[in-house]
């Protein structure tokens, strides 16, 4: 009788740690969810308009971007890919038709990856668009 | 005897269904979150570099971004803040010092709230700098 109450006492302290050890994890992970971009360093590629030119954004978003992601490996935390729609300002033309971002934990093992691959990246680019990108690194504060 | 071997056995399933649960409603947690941004609408404010131009961060991130998402309200999902800090080709200046974002759900919301605003914000974007900026609205793609 004894036995059998030590027994279920033991079985629902056990069962608790479990159940709150998972609570925990669980809330370090939304915070590092929420927080996943802060410190990072973001690559963003901005493609300008310009009368007469050109992006393929079914091809961008289908082959082009993939394959960078391919070449970064374990280095790239995500990519996002936006589609410019308008100016937010008055009478102003649309400042970029497209936008393509890289956030990676380390701008040099970043370059090293793009290095060899260059020429494969330029010739692609050029599939899909005939603008020159403009091209930013910059670091997430927020 | 029996009934304590019962009550055990009740105990251990409640705890692992509980347990279970957590760790389910962890799941769901986590999908929606990598996919929060896709199909909303991002409003860029990239601050172009030029010689003799300044940025205020500190300012930039302690108050005038506090202050426009406060205008925003439910319409805003989040918003983020990055510094630029080299341009990624080679022998070209950088393109930008900063950019701020805003993700919102409705681009007309987005319009109504900022618009009785607008004196305000202007204001407050000449304390901390002296770059007119570029505005971009964009559809998040990925």
């Amino acid at each position: 009788m004894k036995t059998k109450l030590i027994l279920s006492a033991l079985l629902l302290i056990t069962c608790l740690a479990g159940f709150s050890q998972e609570k925990q994890s669980g809330k370090t992970k939304e915070n590092s969810s929420a927080g996943v971009e802060k410190g990072l360093i973001k690559v963003s590629v901005l493609y300008p308009f310009a009368e007469g030119k050109t992006f393929d954004m079914a091809y961008y978003e289908a082959k082009h971007m993939p394959m960078v992601a391919g070449f970064l490996g374990s280095n790239l935390v995500k990519y996002t890919i936006e589609k410019g729609v308008a100016s937010g300002l008055p009478n102003t033309p649309l400042p970029f038709m497209a936008i393509g971002c890289f956030y990676v934990k380390d701008l040099a093992a970043y370059q090293a990856a793009i290095g060899p691959n260059i020429d494969a990246i330029r010739a692609d680019i050029a599939v899909y668009t005939n603008i020159s990108p403009v091209i930013l690194v910059s670091e997430i504060i927020r």
